[in-house]
């Protein structure tokens, strides 16, 4: 007999695949030693958080006052620091009155499903693959989750399926470049197809359609790529950010979701997000680190640790026989696995002490992400591991 | 014409009264200086941060990995040593498997509700005068808020009323010792009776009922007055606490849940609770904080001086005609408005620049709130404010 929430207690109970994966790594290392297990499973930062924001803690660490309450929407000279910098970097115009500081970006995006979906008739749209729990996230709402077919050659967007999915409870649709699982990234070509195509459907719905932004590696990017900021290309559009990878900060809980000024009820918006972080008990991001952001906007940890790491299992999975489509940014290669189920491929990786998180998770079948946010060694060290997996399936 | 969710944007339009006011005071201060503005309005703890906090939170930054994500349910070391000290501190038994980590009390209290209410058939019940974000978070997640009638000579609990207001619908029961906004203490035999009531309800409805004791102003107790600890009143009991106040950390959002291990479906609560963390995208508690408060169990930044200003207040406010009740704990005192109409007279209070919360955002009318956890200096130079506002009502 359960007498507490069942969708609650489910979802409890059966955990996110990849923190079950992440806990298993754990007692699996206190078992067998931390080097004889290859964990690809989490996106744990592995570059060093830089000195300088090190150095900048300790010193706020010395301000009175600085764990003291900062207003709701979060500190106003951090807001305004992270407005001048964003409109700059990307010659945009961002509005500090619309920037609401969140404890990082999976805040950001719960509150923006929140403050926009009204009734149980919306629709969000997400592409495959996708983060999982984006899926939590919006049936807590009571909204429908509606996937768009993977677009395999490049992992950006299936306009058809888009085309085939869309319709008018539509009310905003998801991306997240550089893409967690795949690395892929979206080129300014397809950024402004989607946003063409979805300024056309606001028409033919009269409606607005919202482009919800998820963005917590847009600076993980190698190679000189680029990728396009989003409130150059699209009005209705909102932002959610995390410094967890930029700054190695993933569990200080530290990002913002912002409002893009241009959207046609861009206060509208906001206010519904201070509503719902109200509602949610968030009272406010952790002060200290929203201060210490505030004051190194544009700092970024060594990602040459991540390109190193990429090129590396590139290279020997490529030597291996493996497929996959090259990551450009991001710190995840998604593998196709040797057979359709993912789950029985990764499990057979287990056996290997290969910790690979099954595609499944992600809304499509067929692949495994590796997470490569990891020393060096690990992934070194792991080539025997994803040679003995190849031969099982000779 | 507003596309967002209504509720949440009128939650966010109107804002919290209380917050209001800290925005106003903000405002107010820039406008005519810090000393001329006598700010009661938030609870914004005043108390210095132990030095010895500080020290260890210097400490981990040298530490690698100290910002990565923990587990979900916070790190284990922390829970640990969180599970020890409540144990010995309150002779009771408390499982650091029980133990979630939270984004502060806020975040604790609706991850509890959102554990807890299965329909909308659901009501929980508050005692006035209550924290108003209570209803907030009740009401997202759909069950009803049920107010029992305040116990006006100790604001303690009032029986008559609870057994008017109790019924099969009743899933959980809120108590808040020390008391926000009334500094009342709860006593070993009120609590006692308050937990044989309940076991008698749960036997006559057949069902579970719990009882969430919010507790983050457990330390703040003078004169040598005791609070008693829940878990070894009533099984069926759910902990919230926040280190806000005890460590003056308000803006760093840190605090946890805990199940009575005793509890009949101790498990599945807390299962339940995991899940609500997930849907929510709490993600982890954050990090270097967690580790810091683990590391300083039974640690208290210095509280005799909210007594201090506790003393100053109540001997200015006797000596005017102000009429309350003797504050035990916390650092509020809830004084009686000289009309009924407590926001006319928080009105009437700011033009001698005295924020005093209304009694009417904690649910009765005809009293405000001083928030006294403000420098010495502001309490004995309102003296002047204090009087002049009670000449108003000669």
């Amino acid at each position: 007999m359960i007498n507490v929430n069942k969708k609650m207690y489910e979802l409890g109970n059966e955990g996110s695949a990849i923190r079950e994966l992440f806990e298993y790594g754990k007692k699996r290392k206190l078992e067998i030693g931390d080097d004889n297990v290859f964990d690809f499973s989490i996106g744990n930062p592995s570059a060093k958080v830089p000195e300088k924001l090190t150095k900048t803690l300790k010193e706020l660490l010395d301000n009175e006052d600085i764990h003291s309450y900062t207003s709701n929407v979060g500190d106003n000279k951090t807001r305004e620091n992270i407005a001048k910098y964003l409109s700059s970097t990307y010659n945009t115009y961002i509005d500090k009155n619309l920037i609401y500081m969140t404890c990082g970006a999976s805040a950001s995006l719960f509150l923006a499903f929140n403050a926009l979906v009204e009734s149980e008739d919306d629709e969000i749209i997400l592409f495959a693959p996708f983060f999982p729990e984006y899926r939590v996230f919006i049936e807590k709402t009571g909204a429908k989750v509606v996937v768009v077919d993977p677009d395999y050659d490049h992992f950006e967007i299936n306009f058809d399926d888009l085309d085939r999915k869309i319709n008018k409870n539509t009310k905003a649709v998801v991306i997240n470049f550089p893409n967690n699982p795949t690395g892929a990234i979206i080129t300014n070509k397809t950024l402004e197809k989607l946003s063409n195509y979805l300024k056309d459907k606001e028409k033919q719905y009269n409606k607005v359609i919202y482009l919800i932004s998820d963005e917590p590696y847009r600076e993980i990017i190698y190679d000189g790529n680029v990728c396009p900021f989003v409130t150059n290309y699209y009005d209705d559009s909102i932002v959610c950010y995390s410094y967890s990878k930029a700054l190695s900060l993933a569990g200080e809980r530290i990002g913002y979701t912002l409002v893009n000024p241009k959207a046609k009820e861009a206060e509208n918006v906001f206010k519904a997000i201070c509503g719902a972080g109200r509602s949610l008990g968030f009272v406010c991001a952790p002060s200290l680190f929203q201060k210490a952001v505030g004051l190194n906007q544009g700092l970024l940890c060594n990602i040459n640790e991540y390109k190193e790491n990429r090129d590396i299992l590139v290279n020997n999975l490529t030597k291996l026989g493996y497929e996959f489509v090259y990551p450009k940014g991001a710190f995840y290669l998604f593998v196709k696995a040797f057979e359709n189920d993912d789950i029985a491929f990764s499990k057979k990786a287990m056996k290997h002490e290969l910790l690979l998180v099954p595609s499944s998770s992600f809304g499509i079948k067929g692949y495994v992400r590796v997470s490569y946010c990891v020393k060096k060694e690990v992934i070194i060290n792991s080539y025997d591991a994803f040679k003995k997996l190849k031969e099982e399936y000779k």
